[in-house]
């Protein structure tokens, strides 16, 4: 029997998993995306390996977000995975997030690389999984094609300052992936969440964060709704303004709610 | 046939619901304590209410949680709630948190009150719930009696600020109730949790804090493994050192872990 290649998780938007707006928050979607791509590698018994007395785990080097609609609380929600092609020290995971009926909310697009957890250091693909990985691509199911934009900062100074402690740190000993975009949403009044939603995330991570470090928010609008991030760490500390973080957009919408639209 | 006075809903550890350590983090069990508040309340029909043109909600109070211990990575657990007894503004509400074979992993008691969502002031519960209420009261099932300890602050100095953001606020409109004890948390180095986990922990609650106020945290040394917590607002640009928002305390014990106790 071939094996099956994708999985489809589901979830429900509990109390406490909402924005103040009803909208299911980022912190709970990004991190249902991350818990999604490690139980679809988990079945298929490729989420770490041990090789020659190393271990490998899987890092999240890029993901986009695009958002047509946000499920609000008490809305059951899925999300859908599978590995869409690998290639040298890279593997391109594609994610359809979908309402109760199976239609389309928003979909993610994400390339991972497969670490040495002591050196850091990637490997290829290739050699950790060979052959036994090529069963589980699924290259033929559509996904829109993604690219990533170039992120231009206009300015030299911070807009923002921020530590970070104890609960922004994950198993992997550094700050979560998901919490950056959460970090970055933070740097926007709330208000502007009343009439605006998310529709585009896009984050290229460059280096780690560990716990204590202060990372440094610049920022510039791109164009109407659409803002670029760089993310530094210890630019006090450090010559050269610290070192980068990873880079981000953001893009908005203005929110089309009929609660929202009755004045 | 009589109600059911008693809920048990079952949660799992999943992939990022836990903190470094691969414990459940904080963030995740208080969420789904109050989740399972709402849910059981929902069932029964009070967990809000309409009267006479005016909304009432349920505000947490006080809590106290004692945890004998945190589940790991992986494991099921389920939170099993009832409601106590009420007397005037205030009710009471029981938890027990289990493990996947119905053994204690810890309890929660929480003191609720049921505000009017505009004026913010409490109302008799008996004038809003009547003997409706009643059946719903289970006041024989053994819980262990819990008491508030009297929080000593001894410093005049803050020893830590921080500014609250979009993702901190909720569906209220203020800060989350369970965010104030992951800060407080985040008060604590990130290597103590490695030798340490949280055995107890009391909150009680005076003001509310909305988004962009800043936090300043009071912190007293109680004794071994006890720490003491005042967490006033806007102490910059209020008088007399800003309005308390809330008082708390956290109980450390080592923690007895087999991976951590092999040198």
């Amino acid at each position: 029997m071939a094996p099956t290649k994708i999985d489809t998780y589901k979830y429900k938007v509990e109390p406490f998993d909402d924005d103040f707006t009803g909208r299911l928050s980022w912190s709970v979607l990004g991190k249902h995306i991350l818990a999604s791509a490690e139980r679809h590698a988990g079945a298929r018994g490729f989420d770490r390996l041990q090789r020659d007395g190393h271990r490998y785990l899987w890092v999240l080097s890029r993901m986009a977000v695009d958002m047509q609609r946000w499920p609000r609380l008490g809305e059951s929600y899925a999300i859908s995975t599978w590995v869409n092609r690998y290639y040298r020290y890279f593997s391109d995971r594609c994610f359809e997030i979908l309402d109760g009926d199976g239609h389309i909310l928003g979909r993610a697009f994400t390339i991972w690389a497969m670490i040495d957890s002591e050196t850091r250091r990637p490997k290829e693909l290739d050699t950790l999984l060979g052959h036994t990985f090529d069963r589980y691509i699924d290259a033929e199911r559509p996904f829109p094609k993604t690219s990533f934009s170039r992120i231009k900062i206009k300015t030299e100074r911070p807009d923002m300052k921020r530590q970070t402690f104890y609960s922004d740190i994950d198993e992997n000993n550094h700050v979560n992936s998901i919490r950056y975009i959460e970090f970055i949403l933070d740097t926007f009044p709330k208000d502007f969440f009343e009439t605006n939603e998310v529709s585009r995330l896009e984050i290229a991570y460059n280096s780690e964060t560990l716990c204590g470090d202060e990372l440094s928010f610049y920022i510039s609008r791109a164009s109407a709704g659409t803002y670029h991030f760089t993310l530094r760490k210890n630019t006090d500390t450090r010559p050269l303004e610290g070192e980068t973080v990873c880079h981000s957009l953001v893009g908005f919408k203005p929110t089309a709610n009929i609660s929202n639209q009755s004045v």
